[in-house]
């Protein structure tokens, strides 16, 4: 690139992102609060879920500056908002288990590398355009994902809450052993924990709608009440400085955080690394796209905007990218964080550049107001911002609705919290498609006759309908592959039997899109099968695209003509014969 | 059961299999020519398979006969071979690798365990009638796994071929390993195994046409042409004691083999091997499954008769838990043995019963005749048997019709090639399945229009049509679920904003069976959206399942009115709105 290429680039709007091309000055104040209203909840959330996934709190914040930088310039989303959050957290540390352990300097070098793995990939499949891939899970299997993984971080979150010392991978792991040491409780860290996840909870309930009631004009109190984590963070801080609660009462403490802003650095994992940590980076990435994109598209709905897919996987893979550069880990679009956002008015994402900036003047200055901060109250923002993941509505709606979907969700959430997320992700993935298989396997297969003194013919079993004894018309409502077509062929067969004085079978494919090899080869041995018991095997209503291909392969040679073009022409000709 | 109950049961020839009912003196001499030219291939064939799965030579016997016996009581074929066979053999060994050593009698108890682990598993789907699993792999995934199979096992055998010490679980391991050290080779035992494999080959393809040429019937050639295998494993044998290759020259042969019947036994398994082996005893019983019922099904179509995929289930699942009883390993039905069988004319399963008489009388008193028998003739007898399931035909044929089919069939074989059987295996069914779900994701979608003068409706880019500028009319052609949702979303947002003046969008469901939660979640989003934008969403030809399932979930409440019965009056109506 030139020099002059170069000026052009900064000068020229044409290469600024669409949304910064035309930045408005009111754009600006309402971008600004958004930002700073974001910030307040960042700062302890980025502490928490670097807690949670095992690593010092400040890296955290080390993931919270450039990555919202990268995805201004690179997503599609005008509020998401974007930084560590609860899930990909559990991930990483499950991931990096059975490798490192917490707190060594190995787990964090291996916590970046996930980090510039999943961006990595996540750069790769939007480059190749395939943001499809976020639709291979079913809307049922991710609810009860989140959702599993939601009681497994609270669960997990008891220890640092309660002070006591628990350990295990799964759910049931961990309540064991909670429960056997459980009089080991320490009663400060407690105390403390209850009492800040009761505020915590109890201000994001009510305090609205108290303030409001006190005179508060309605947005201003909804913006009030998203400072309250913040208050009860700085509180905390002050009850530890003030009783001593850290060396008097043994509560424990953040601790020192590096001032400053994290340094930029670069390495080159070794291949072992590689191999180890490709497949769970791909997951929290994948898992953390998928979660991106659905809050993503449910916010621009509600503005009328649109999310293109592709341009999230860039963003979240420069953004992950970023966060590696920085000494981060992985990182994805957050549920809450965006809705704060979107709630506290956010237009583009100048929210997240200024939260950025915001961030780093605390990493700057006031890092020091951190130290002190108690682990349980860290643990009370989790629970308190898990158990806003949980999603009953979805399971009952599915129950309603269909059975199928109801079990992918039940199967994913307790395949989560009994074996762990990357079982858990698996079952889902294992259910949404299986569930599909299965229903494609028993596919609905009519029976039709004509509507009397019309050209229209209807399922036998619904309608009042006129049979010929030696035409047998059926209809597959479903395409033909693998798992159907022995289905299918003995459906016929059944038919067939009930019907002996058939001649002429009439097969209607209306209703079918795609025929495999599989079925093309079992439809060729039927054709064969029926014609050496004297019947003639006929179709009709084949789609264009699925006659072009069977031509093509020249299969269905032997047929005694071409397909018909309507079930009426086929009754008519059929119906002549002898 | 009481006493009287059991008397009726014995005699009572209800009571019987419905063949043994209706037994008839004929198929009694074809059945007992049958099972003789079938018990020749099966001694060295039962031999050499034993050694493949790394157990000692005299327990393949062991499973060749009382499964054969549970197989004619419970199975549905009249002509299917049960007992050893090649890929359930090298299964067995890959699955035990990491448990025990081949030729501990831990080995063995392990491989015991694993015939009545996923006999109990079979037995199990067949009395829940689940027959169905067997769909669950596509064709072109059997054959490119059989195939895969069919190479690693060849691969594997050039070690006792030639006397070359090689080892790996891969064909690029095994064939590095091989090369490495092929200066090691065993000079009298490769001799002894290539032209063992040479005269194997050549019988197989030209003593039959030889010996009809010669002037021997047709019929009695063929049967002549398969009682080679058995002359050439003769002859070795009477070679090495002629020259004393065992002892002279290092040839490796079978060695003492117990003489007499097989011990009936049953252990309980301790729960860690139930655990371990759960899992790859499942899948030797279902792709064993899957195999067996491929080939017993395309036997029965050449004489019209019919095979119960449940009735397969209980046999095989009998024939295993028979086998583990007796001491053997996994069994199931083989393609070459069954093939002959067929061919020699064997009516009922009274031919593998006379097999396992037969075999029980070489156990009791020729076992000294194969003692002196070399691994590398063994070796041989596997290689040719193997390569004839090698499949070329099925890609070839996918390739023209379906590159999709194609795909999974060389993603199968390369998987078993380069990874082993496990992964292939895993690697075959994702393809199958994803395969499948990628297809339903990219949906064929229709914009319709009136054929000039009809009630027809046609796509129009196929058709010349006539539209309404106010009236989109769009035909999804496919199943609506998690997968296709957001495509069906996108594309109808591609169809509105190039026809920015339409106020109705009907949407003509006549190809959709299934509308899963998250495709019915979509639908009424779509239907909100496209309300506040002064749109609205009509449906038409709704199948009457899919119906009744959205209204009974109070979905799509907020539809201006119920769905039009046909597309045509959907369009008069609308037509007539502003």
């Amino acid at each position: 690139m030139t020099e002059a290429n170069r000026v052009v680039q900064r000068g020229g709007p044409r290469w600024l992102p669409a949304w910064l091309q035309q930045y408005r000055r009111e754009q600006a104040i309402q971008d600004g609060i958004a930002g700073l209203v974001v910030t307040v909840l960042l700062v302890p959330q980025s502490l928490a879920y670097a807690m949670l996934a095992g690593l010092p709190p400040h890296v955290g914040m080390y993931a919270s500056i450039l990555p919202l930088l990268a995805y201004a310039v690179f997503g599609s989303s005008m509020t998401l908002a974007v930084g560590p959050v609860a899930v990909a957290s559990l991930m990483t540390a499950s991931a990096l288990a059975p490798f490192a352990a917490q707190g060594s300097p190995e787990y964090l070098s291996l916590a970046i590398m996930l980090a510039a793995l999943g961006g990595l990939q996540l750069m790769v499949l939007g480059i190749l355009r395939l943001g499809f891939v976020a639709n291979l899970l079913s809307h049922s299997v991710i609810s009860g994902f989140v959702t599993g993984s939601a009681l497994l971080i609270a669960i997990g979150q008891l220890k640092p809450l309660l002070g006591v010392p628990a350990q295990g991978h799964t759910a049931v792991e961990l309540l064991l052993s909670f429960l056997a040491s459980f009089q080991k409780l320490q009663p400060a860290t407690a105390a403390l924990g209850l009492l800040a996840m009761l505020l915590l909870w109890s201000s994001r309930r009510f305090l609205a709608k108290l303030l409001a009631r006190g005179g508060v004009p309605l947005g201003a109190a909804d913006l009030l009440a998203k400072l309250a984590p913040m208050a009860i963070v700085l509180l905390s801080v002050g009850a530890v400085a003030v009783w001593q609660l850290d060396s008097r009462h043994g509560v424990v403490v953040v601790g020192t955080i590096p001032q400053g802003l994290p340094s930029l650095q670069l390495s080159w994992p070794a291949r072992e690394q590689l191999t180890s940590l490709f497949l769970p980076a791909f997951m929290i990435a994948l898992v953390g796209f998928v979660e991106s994109v659905s809050v993503a598209q449910s916010l621009a709905i509600k503005r009328g905007q649109r999310i293109d897919p592709n341009a999230e996987l860039r963003g979240l893979g420069a953004g992950n990218l970023a966060s590696a550069l920085s000494g981060g880990f992985p990182v994805t679009g957050g549920f809450a964080r965006s809705v704060v956002n979107f709630a506290a008015g956010a237009q583009t994402p100048m929210a997240g550049v200024i939260s950025a900036a915001l961030m780093s003047l605390v990493l700057l200055g006031l890092t020091g107001l951190f130290e002190r901060l108690p682990l349980a109250v860290l643990a009370a923002t989790i629970i308190v911002a898990v158990l806003g993941l949980v999603d009953l509505a979805t399971p009952r709606h599915a129950w309603q609705y269909d059975r199928a979907d109801a079990l992918a969700w039940a199967g994913t959430a307790l395949g989560v919290l009994g074996l762990g997320v990357e079982a858990g992700i698996g079952i889902g993935v294992a259910l949404s498609a299986g569930t599909f298989l299965w229903r494609a396997s028993r596919p609905h297969i009519a029976v039709l006759g004509r509507l009397p003194g019309t050209e229209h013919y209807r399922n036998e079993q619904r309608f009042q309908v006129e049979t010929q004894p030696h035409l047998l018309i059926m209809r597959i409502d479903e395409n033909l592959f693998f798992a159907n077509s022995a289905a299918v062929l003995d459906r016929i067969e059944a038919e067939l039997a009930k019907r002996p004085a058939t001649r002429d079978l009439l097969l209607v494919l209306s209703s079918v899109s795609h025929i495999d090899l599989t079925a093309a080869e079992a439809l060729e041995r039927l054709h064969a099968d029926l014609g050496a018991r004297g019947i003639v095997l006929h179709l009709t209503e084949v789609k264009g695209p699925v006659l072009d291909r069977l031509k093509h392969a020249g299969r269905l040679r032997g047929l005694a003509h071409e397909p018909f073009v309507s079930v009426h022409s086929a009754a008519q000709a059929l119906g002549q014969q002898p």
